[in-house]
């Protein structure tokens, strides 16, 4: 319905943004990018959604202030140290963002910062200090995958991606980064997202336009069913595409909002497939719902359970523990007249048939759980509405990358 | 406060019990005990807690109908096999009640049917038919422990207990025996779960009893959150002790209850022992709660976190992921003056105070979780409530068992 082209360059594929990704020392043992920024050349409406956690970390408090005027130019954020619970840690982020906004010449009011990893672990406004003129300094228009990786914590791929896209016949561009892998939930926004584009739209508009998207897309993953405190996705809109600012429902914040929910969904699918110790991408859709919260609430806690997560993993056709995890969802419906079918690519099976196990093809079933991308497919026959959840397999390698985080 | 003793002999040990376990192949591939039996010589008041998953095994329907009128004298139970989403599952439901009545000369009603094993698999009367009669000809009163065996999947341990206590100035029994190990998460009623007592007490106080017992017992413990659609808990009080009947609240009703508790509370920390996978006890206390729900329901929440149940395997003090837990449990109160030690024996480290990182002896906390059994104390700091959950690590384990649990 609209076109919506991939791009290259990431964050730094709309006009007028920069990006850097420097390793600073906020982690000690690995020489890896921990310390990112993202600048935009003029100022920008921006948006944002954050953890629903009630333990929130310090960024997250600074942002909240530093948002309220939907204006923002750049984004710093490290990783390494989630600065929540850690001593002093909400001086260190005011700190950081005025550190960030004197090295770059503008208020430090239109900052962002961000921070992920060890939660609880003490944090140094010196990383920042030695840091920030550092990664100031790389700043480049291609400057997108640094950035992506000093955003990673244990992501073992970057996520990244750009699009084009038409608004009053003026060409868009929009970029994203995230960080995914694990204390992946959702609930509201989920992991770090950074979303760039030229596009001219109101922040009012802007912040619409996530806060629906989010719906469909970040809170519709799962990956370990822990909602971190430092959740955060940012978008920075620019402008300089110079089409006629989008300021509300229309043509053109439908052709926004799509072009977003392409990079946010892309963003979902890569979150998952890096899931700490994943082996598989696993997607449940939910059709025949009586309402949208009751296809989401559903299908996201089929991709949340662990048994259905380790059978996936296993390649046994274990459906009985879906149906389960579909009983347990805390939504209201009639569980009567289920169907469930496995899926990949074009092959699918059904395995039960008005909530009655029916006979299958187990060679069949195994050998579509053995893809790398697997669908349970469940209609609920009570209605229209439908919607999908992202999650993975549940793997020993969760376990060990888990069972030894902070080393 | 009572005096609550340690007996033999399980479920058999209150008077006039009697109890079987057999191999009838409910489980073809292995030949361990798959069909129980425990039958009182007199009638019974009868109470059960079930299942909240919305779909609920067809055991669960025929037992709500059976246990209207607060009486039962049988309680027959086959593993391998949920009886949930089966073709024909409800009628072979009845039907098992009625050849097991037959068999013993009972009415029908009386019998209380259970099943657990897989989900969705064909069941078939015949098995039934073949192994009621052997499960009754080999009924004794020293069969607790087949029956123990009977009912377990994937236990490794036999959970069973017996106590003795007094009401009234007569000596009463009570036994358990307890299912646990997967698919374990309170909702309500979680696992399988079969108490007899000689005691003498109305069924509307047997059923008051229960469920207020199982609000800090059975639905304070969770190994993998996936809430099973079979979950009973159900007592048998056939009244042979002699005792003035407990009729309602009073001295002999909290007597009772405080057997019943520290029957209930022995098989909890039995079943997460025994978690799938598991290699440590872990439970979390939280005191200083604003009300019992919200100490109920973070303790839950943290020993149901997969971040922290893994930290604990890897023996690694991340107690910040305590903290995430705190922050998104589903209760109102406040985050911001929270004290979490860990302990294990009579050693203790504080970790975070304040709601702020503390120092600590890394050495000694890693010591700590390296003990079989390992606390979390989290005091919140805003009221006199408390409770406790209780858990166990995840290993890679684990997810071998569930990877192919079909098989």
């Amino acid at each position: 319905m609209y076109k919506i082209e991939r791009i290259k360059n990431g964050v730094c594929a709309p006009k007028g943004f920069r990006a850097a990704g420097a390793h600073c020392g906020f982690r000690r043992n690995i020489k890896k990018n921990d310390l990112s920024l993202i600048v935009s050349d003029e100022m920008c409406s921006a948006a944002a959604v954050f953890t629903q956690n009630k333990l929130k970390g310090a960024p997250v408090i600074v942002n909240r202030e530093h948002l309220r005027d939907g204006r923002a130019r750049a984004i710093i954020c490290n990783s390494g140290n989630a600065n929540t619970c850690a001593p002093g840690g909400l001086e260190i982020a005011y700190e950081t963002c005025r550190l960030t906004a004197a090295e770059l010449g503008m208020d430090e009011k239109d900052v962002i910062v961000c921070s992920t990893g060890v939660i609880g672990s003490p944090i140094y406004i010196d990383t920042f200090e030695k840091g920030i003129p550092r990664v100031v300094k790389k700043l480049s228009n291609r400057g997108s995958k640094a950035a992506a990786r000093g955003i990673m914590t244990t992501d073992k791929s970057v996520k990244e991606i750009a699009v084009s896209f038409t608004l009053g016949g003026k060409t868009c561009r929009m970029g994203a980064i995230a960080k995914g892998s694990g204390m992946i939930n959702p609930n509201m926004a989920t992991m770090l997202c950074f979303i760039t584009t030229d596009a001219a739209i109101e922040s009012e508009a802007l912040q619409a336009a996530l806060s629906a998207d989010i719906k469909d897309s970040f809170n519709q993953i799962s990956i370990d069913g822990d909602t971190s405190t430092n959740d955060t996705v940012a978008v920075l809109a620019n402008g300089l595409a110079g089409n006629e600012p989008v300021t509300g429902p229309g043509k053109d914040y439908d052709a926004f909002c799509a072009a977003l929910h392409a990079v946010t969904t892309y963003l979902c699918h890569h979150i998952v497939k890096d899931g700490e110790g994943a082996s598989k991408v696993l997607k449940c859709t939910v059709s025949g719902a009586p309402s949208k919260e009751v296809a989401r609430g559903v299908s996201l806690t089929v991709i949340q359970s662990d048994l259905v997560k380790t059978a996936v993993f296993g390649e046994d056709a274990n459906w009985g523990r879906v149906l389960v995890a579909v009983g347990y969802s805390d939504q209201e419906f009639k569980v009567d007249n289920i169907d469930i079918s496995l899926a990949a690519g074009k092959r699918s099976v059904p395995v039960c048939e008005h909530s009655v196990a029916c006979l299958f093809d187990e060679d069949l079933a195994k050998d579509i759980l053995s893809q790398e991308e697997v669908y349970i497919l469940i209609d609920l026959n009570q209605g229209n509405e439908r919607a999908i959840a992202y999650g993975c397999d549940m793997t020993p390698d969760y376990v060990r990358v888990n069972a030894r985080y902070r080393t």
